[in-house]
């Protein structure tokens, strides 16, 4: 069995659970894993479909983005992915959808308001939306500075309370310390903006989750004094 | 056989039926049923894939909350559930969840209208949605606070003629003399809503239904004169 | 074989695709069919599972509604159909279900607008909604009065031509010169207030389809000149 | 084996994908391929139902309309599919449906704005919305006039980068290069009209993408330095 094999495996199980949990068409979206200790980054291939999607088609690079192992081209959006490793250094899974609510309001260019506990369970704030990339950076290396845009986003956040961010005009990434996680986050964002979507629709002027309620439901499933679950801290 | 196997498997059963009428991703959402005879209530554990949830996981408490059966920590919700039943004496079992439409609807902090028959075949009046949570009962109790206000909000209401809450910011209760009942209510209430939710787009000032077509449903199916179903008392 | 037996498997097959097309949860919604030549008018039980419906089940009645065979009570809403039945004289098959989009419409008590061929493919004018009922007929005979709400909604138009209603607050009902005509327009029906549903969100002043549109679509389908579908007239 | 027989088999294939993307009920939508070579175009019969439709129902034609092989009728909108592959050369496929959010979207007479990436990866600008026919044009040839509105859509414009319209109160048509492509573009246009329904929804004042990023997403995957995929040039 090859050095890669089993961090392959994982990533082609995270890639397929995208379309399984109704995130994805055709080749929509992408999932990667970074095993730090064989400094290796595996990645879905470029534009295959789920349905032919095989284990040994994942492309596996180094973290400045050299392939290792694999033939295929590995996702347009590697470099994002890469500078999101590099930046965020305890991440071990990134997934980046289309899916459709967290997609159509990225697409307004607003942050997605934390509305209520099910949104404070997972983070207590809203979920960011990064600025609309400048034309200089467009024009330049544009899946990197997407990733440069998602970093500027969190310089007065933190990465690992908030796993999940909308790129404007474009769509979610989330992420997490295991590629399962950060794809638990992907579903987790679009039921989020489904629900969001609702509640402004119902009533726009729904004010946003007050503090005590977001901190306590935030630090009821996270940190030292966590309770939910069946471990003491998860 | 053990004296709380048939209500753990009861219970088992229900908890599934909430992913599979599409009313949880994941381990969001928790049925509890209350045998008064054996003095035992049993409820989901915490943090439980519904995928890998099994019989012998229900745990069995007492009313005061203490363990009587299982290995696993009960729903972190409980507290919320032994509220209930000590409160609402005739209930039999308890739903919570997460269910789309209900939650945003919840996120509103507004009652859910009764705008349409559907509605008045289940209770004659708004689904009442319970007051936001003020800071000093969050930093109590919380789960037990949440209990209480949903018994605040039933004061001038009665809880056998409304089997089902809003809780402002969090999500919907629903209850009834056995879990099966509090389940159907749960999914009837994710309907109300999904359907109240697309009156209110279409029509912001849709009047609420008028008080005798909401008598004429609802006593049409409850009550000593119903005459829907199979038997004449229902 | 019973005299009956044919009429209720066809109303067996036709209440089973209620819940097969997504058109009801639960016992909601059901079917009924008419034979004349043998004066029977077969319908669903009240309050009965689709899991659980069996063909043997199916009440038969006579255009009174006095009961010629089955042994359990017929849908609570029979009256309505048998004024359906004795005022629309061709009618052979009535579907009443409480469908999401459709009693969602219902329930602003305005009628479905025109807005598209979709629509004119099978009507070539809006679906009328019904008045909202007096008091006095709620306190009389509620669901034969339905029905007479439904006949005077059409007295200025033709049941034939426009085979669906909406009844204001409740919910629609369809009907066909078939069950399996009815039923097909039950789900017509369904698409046609969803996609209202969004048109009218996303542009509230869009006119309705004009004239000339309305015609040419539903013509082409039906009466002397159609030349959709393998058979000259349809 | 006939002649067209595999043309019928691709186009019969091409059409069962138009339910299983659930762009369709009953008999609604057609997909037609056209082989130049054999001067032969094939089209799904009017008013076949996809859970009867066989390949050897498919109907054969010239580009002038006349049945080469086949004894049902053609679709309704043969003739829209004719004007289009006279005037769009390239076409090798074409797809009618009334899909859900694109055919509300068409009700409003609208073109479908383009607010983000996942619009931008296929087309660079809006989808555009025909005129509303004026009415000597319904009284005429409707269906050949419906491929001339189209055709006027698109005096401006390059079919072979935009693959899809909206025709105004009726629905949308999409093609490619191959049926399979068309059948793509179809299940994209819904996507994007059901994204562009919640960012409108969500923020009607939402400004349409920028150019820069228009441009940059679609030239990733189309035009000679594409470096989306497998292959260089997509």
């Amino acid at each position: 069995m090859g050095r890669y094999d089993k961090l392959k495996e994982q990533v082609y199980l995270c890639n397929m659970e995208i379309p399984r949990k109704g995130l994805a068409l055709y080749t929509w979206g992408n999932v990667s894993a970074y095993d730090p200790d064989n400094g290796a980054i595996a990645i879905k291939p470029s534009g295959v479909s789920y349905d032919e999607l095989k284990p040994s088609d994942i492309v596996v690079l180094d973290i400045d983005g050299r392939i290792i192992e694999g033939t295929m081209n590995p996702s347009s959006d590697t470099a994002t992915h890469l500078v999101l490793y590099r930046n965020f250094p305890s991440v071990r899974g990134i997934v980046h959808t289309h899916s459709t609510y967290a997609t159509a309001w990225a697409q307004t260019c607003l942050p997605l308001t934390i509305y209520g506990t099910t949104h404070a369970d997972h983070l207590a704030a809203d979920v960011p939306c990064t600025e609309v990339m400048a034309d200089e950076r467009i024009q330049g290396n544009y899946e990197e500075e997407t990733g440069n845009q998602i970093v500027d986003a969190f310089k007065n956040m933190s990465y690992s309370d908030i796993e999940m961010v909308l790129v404007a005009c474009h769509g979610p990434f989330t992420w997490g310390v295991t590629p399962e996680k950060a794809v638990y986050n992907a579903v987790v964002l679009e039921e989020l903006a489904r629900m969001a979507f609702i509640t402004h629709t119902i009533r726009p002027d729904t004010p946003a989750l007050k503090k005590s309620l977001c901190d306590k439901h935030y630090f009821r499933k996270h940190g030292k004094d966590a309770y939910y679950g069946q471990s003491s801290n998860k």
